[in-house]
């Protein structure tokens, strides 16, 4: 047992959890890469999330198959010929001792395994069109799973779910980076024209330790789209920039942290008002983090904050708790608080809502709560994201219905004096431990005048 | 006319001339984004090339149907919920009068226009799925193409393969930022102490001016490896670096350089020897870049000065001119002397040989002659890169086959002498001209002074 590597004694323990819940077999595909026009110029290859659980390294074009605690690879061996182009790689054999398989097969013998096997579908067209044809089944990424397959689905996710030593050594690795990105990125703005530069100073901290950002990166004095993946706003020095930027560990955990700081290195007045509430609401919602704990109860804390907050500075009328079950708090923080963490940025959501939504929930209606990602009793292991925000959207804030219905509740004029403050968001990474929680990305400040110090 | 932009002029004159060659219509897709394992994080989209080179912008999920000179535009409108999440995006109606288009309609009507129509197949497989099942034939990137499609593939190539001058403006500008990374590589080297931080540095030149690469960059001290897409190496004084790291403008136009350095910024003697010699090769092919010239003539030359060298150097022995015909050259230089550059990296490549091949005209089965990419009379407009390269792979040198093959042929004790040299290579952009040649990327020194003073 001495050479038994970390890899494989983790990765034994994560499948004999798994043949604990599930009585069938599982195979699971990583998935290959995709083209960018013509076949030989890719994208970057990203494995399957599932696949990286229990395989630990990004294998491309690879199966496994696990029962009772066993693991089957199957992956053909390089070409002879690959060595001209790509260098000596590793053999099938090496593979499977490097992950402690307990058998190693080429590709097409898994077709001798198939029976009654369960599965999840990779993203990638051939592949899943490989999983379905194999299966003799659908196997399609937007089709809801059934039977075996979404048994295994909630399998997995019981296990993803709750962080081992193994995930959270890749996790603290992720945001370790990251930190280090957004610090390249504040030291760079004043130097800086473009957001892009921004951007590029963040991504190539990242690119220079061989991780790869984990989403795309938004790096934009426009913080108000939420989803702003576009560079080509000049930075003048009223602006703030909102840079929600994370790295991605070489076997696939994230990280996801975002902050929000002056071009000038000076916040003004207003900006200075409205990014010390979101703060407010950032540490409000850590604070309240302990197992137990229902996260749509934390998301609650942040509207509350938000909605005193806006209510203290003349831009909402009326109570607190109100406004809240009003959803004037939703009129500037459009999203939800966060999500989970861990393989995928947006955890498991290629699995829908089955990580996200504790069995027999569902999303709500109300415009304030539609957005929540993450509905579930907090436990420890759990890794979630704490990222409250104010932005001024103008389609909703500019929508007539909108002016029309909130006329009295809220102070448009006194909400002018804010033309300043388009976006701003505080996100951190936050590991729900047994005695309440552990800010993975702390190292990176939050408050006002260190953020400033750093730009 | 007097608002007509310099985009929609240029179009139009694209458009007119396929006209001149097809007398059917032809839709073009433009593909959508892949999915990095979950459906809402996706891999940067890469719009289809030929799409691209009428449509100007890289839209998604569009298509442009092409008949006697006019365009018309399929696209969605986006749907109201995006301006949250993605900000205001241009219209239909905007997007068409951008691209001077002569109608436009949603996707759904492009139902009605599918008649006798030819088109090439989108490497994604949604894309190639919806060209099938509109077409009701099989539409896929795997297939050689027959009939109209095969027609419209050939038009399309006699086009793109004459630059116009819009593209020439872009291919320009590619060229000057695909420069300056390479000037920040050999800057950022000496401090550097990984493979991935002068990835990091070169990349951040062109991500920091909207740009993306145009293909997987190779910064490796293993040049031997041709297509190394890894960056884990620790830089060391004795080593070369090779980088080959193109930039990609934003409507899709490519540049592709490669330039091989000393890591602690002086040449060895015999990494000197090679360097010279690999430059002298390179310098041969430019100087004999004429309308009317076979490329193939071109990469023989560069073949020849290579043997010439090498028995020069008591590497190789024999005389040069039966050491080519013999493909000794290729041990040490295993690949084309370049290809066509334009949209693509290696221009037209999703068509197979077709664009790289003159019509009648196959690969060779010769090891030295195999690889070569293009095989073409050139012509005022082509854009082509010259790279001669000399590497040890020691899947091809330490082959007991070829050992015993050329035992006497190369002097394998002399070429010990040599082992810090395992790749180099240089790489420029050339223009055929009326009157010869001009080197796009001749911005970039190549002469080892020079480039030792860069470092």
């Amino acid at each position: 047992m001495a050479n038994l590597s970390v890899l494989s004694v983790i990765l034994r323990q994560r499948r004999q959890k798994l043949a604990e819940l599930i009585d069938f077999p599982a195979v699971l595909w990583s998935g290959g890469s995709n083209s960018r026009n013509f076949p030989a110029n890719t994208f970057p290859f990203r494995a399957n999330s599932h696949f990286l659980y229990f395989a630990g390294i990004p294998l491309q074009n690879a199966a496994i198959r696990l029962q009772g605690g066993n693991l089957q690879l199957f992956i053909d061996d390089p070409k002879p010929s690959s060595a001209l182009w790509h260098g000596e790689t590793p053999s099938r054999e090496e593979i499977a001792a490097k992950i402690g398989a307990d058998d190693a097969r080429p590709m097409a013998e898994l077709n001798d395994f198939i029976e009654n096997v369960a599965t999840v579908p990779v993203q990638d067209a051939a592949t899943w069109t490989q999983q379905s044809q194999l299966l003799d089944r659908w196997i399609l990424p937007k089709n809801q799973l059934e039977g075996i397959d979404l048994d295994l689905a909630k399998a997995i996710i019981s296990l993803r779910i709750i962080h081992d030593e193994m995930a959270l050594a890749e996790l603290r690795k992720a945001a370790v980076v990251s930190v280090e990105a957004h610090q390249a990125g504040m030291a760079a703005t004043r130097k800086a024209k473009l957001e892009a530069e921004v951007r590029a100073a963040m991504e190539a901290v990242i690119m220079g330790q061989n991780m790869t950002t984990a989403y795309t990166s938004i790096v934009t004095v426009h913080g108000e789209i939420l989803h702003n993946g576009h560079y080509y706003h000049s930075l003048q020095p009223g602006d703030l920039l909102l840079a929600d930027v994370g790295a991605e560990t070489e076997s696939g955990w994230a990280a996801d942290i975002t902050r929000t700081w002056p071009v000038s290195g000076k916040f003004s007045p207003t900006q200075r008002d409205i990014y010390d509430l979101v703060l407010a609401a950032h540490d409000a919602c850590i604070e309240n983090i302990f197992p137990g704990v229902e996260y749509g109860d934390i998301h609650l804390i942040a509207a509350m904050v938000i909605a005193e907050g806006l209510v203290d500075l003349g831009i909402l009328r009326g109570k607190p708790e109100d406004l809240v079950k009003m959803d004037l708090h939703a009129l500037f923080f459009p999203h939800g608080i966060g999500h989970l963490l861990g393989l995928d940025v947006h955890d498991m959501e290629d699995l829908g809502d089955l990580a996200g939504y504790e069995e027999g929930r569902k999303r709500s209606d109300r415009f304030g709560l539609s957005y929540l990602r993450l509905n579930r009793s907090l436990k420890p292991g759990m890794l979630v994201t704490i990222e409250p925000g104010f932005y001024q959207v103008p389609a909703i804030l500019n929508n007539p219905k909108t002016r029309d219905q909130y006329q009295y509740l809220v102070n448009w004029e006194r909400l002018e004096q804010f033309a300043d403050v388009r976006g701003i968001r505080i996100e951190n990474d936050v590991l729900v431990t047994e005695s309440g929680s552990e800010v993975l990305t702390a190292a990176l400040p939050t408050q006002a005048e260190e953020i400033e110090n750093l730009v």
